[in-house]
């Protein structure tokens, strides 16, 4: 089987983006790759997510979460260089990561986001997937996914709000949302 | 905080249904949560996700997997009254499991892929809802939702495909889509 490494983009203003991430994440270090992820969102993924992959990594220690960017709540201070610079600090450590091979997979979680507020520049995207070794596949999400990613994307799936809790007045539940 | 077990759909033709039950699954297992995945269509959950799920379970048991139904590659075969039955017995055991209340969640994988295809009658679908308590999550994924289904939830999220790698005729990769 020819081996290839994909891109692949969940996007949309639906549920599921972060979450089919997870599963993916798990699906691939039940087979063995190893997986890093990266929070372009402080405190994007919780308690029970950070849980569920400490358990993972404590069977087979191929899966690590790093943390990086400011909170979505500090976006209205007008702190816009300080979210610039966080966000090209955990991008040059996916860049360093890609270049050294050192993982099958990369989730790069609320990617879309910090690009689409301009915390992220076309150049250092192409630099991101130009430090990518074939087989390793990237994993983004987010809202507005940018042109530029899509073209570049294998599998770029959007996700539709239809129906949520909230328009019934139902309030988020552990467990589920968070 | 108010509880409520909540009716979740994924549905839609892209990926990412199953996988984002699967990410769900996982967070609501580190939220202690007591999950039971139902799989419809026998071998839809492979290697990959089975191992993540074992690791899980072995670090606190309170996540299983089952499988019903017969596989797709079965469909054809004119053993109509045979997936009937094997659906009706899943159908069952989830009816009696929620009844029982021995869960906090229960993931319905492919339902909606045997409720289009007949195999499972809408009085079917009422009785699973009403052995449900009301702080049990449920979760449906498959194609072709139903409207008495989405009538019934309160969070709907479509799938949409929107760029798949076959297109480019790149083949499915470990670790990815299986």
């Amino acid at each position: 089987m020819e081996k290839k490494g994909l891109i692949i983009v969940h996007t949309g203003d639906g549920k599921g983006k972060t979450t089919a991430a997870l599963g993916m994440a798990m699906r691939a270090w039940g087979n063995h790759l190893r997986v890093l992820i990266l929070q372009f969102i402080k405190g994007s993924w919780k308690y029970g997510e950070l849980e569920a992959i400490k358990a993972l990594a404590s069977v087979h220690n191929h899966i690590e979460i790093r943390q990086g960017g400011l909170g979505f709540s500090q976006r209205d201070r007008g702190a816009e260089e300080e979210h610039r610079r966080a966000a090209a600090e955990l991008l040059q450590m996916a860049v360093d990561e890609l270049r050294n091979n050192a993982w099958d997979m990369v989730i790069l979680d609320e990617f879309n986001y910090a690009y689409s507020f301009g915390f992220i520049a076309p150049k250092d995207l192409d630099s991101l997937l130009s430090a990518r070794s074939e087989n390793t596949h990237l994993v983004f999400t987010g809202r507005n996914a940018s042109h530029e990613l899509i073209d570049h994307a294998d599998l770029v799936t959007e996700m539709r709000l239809i129906k949520h809790p909230f328009q019934k007045g139902i309030k988020a539940q552990r467990g589920v949302e968070f």
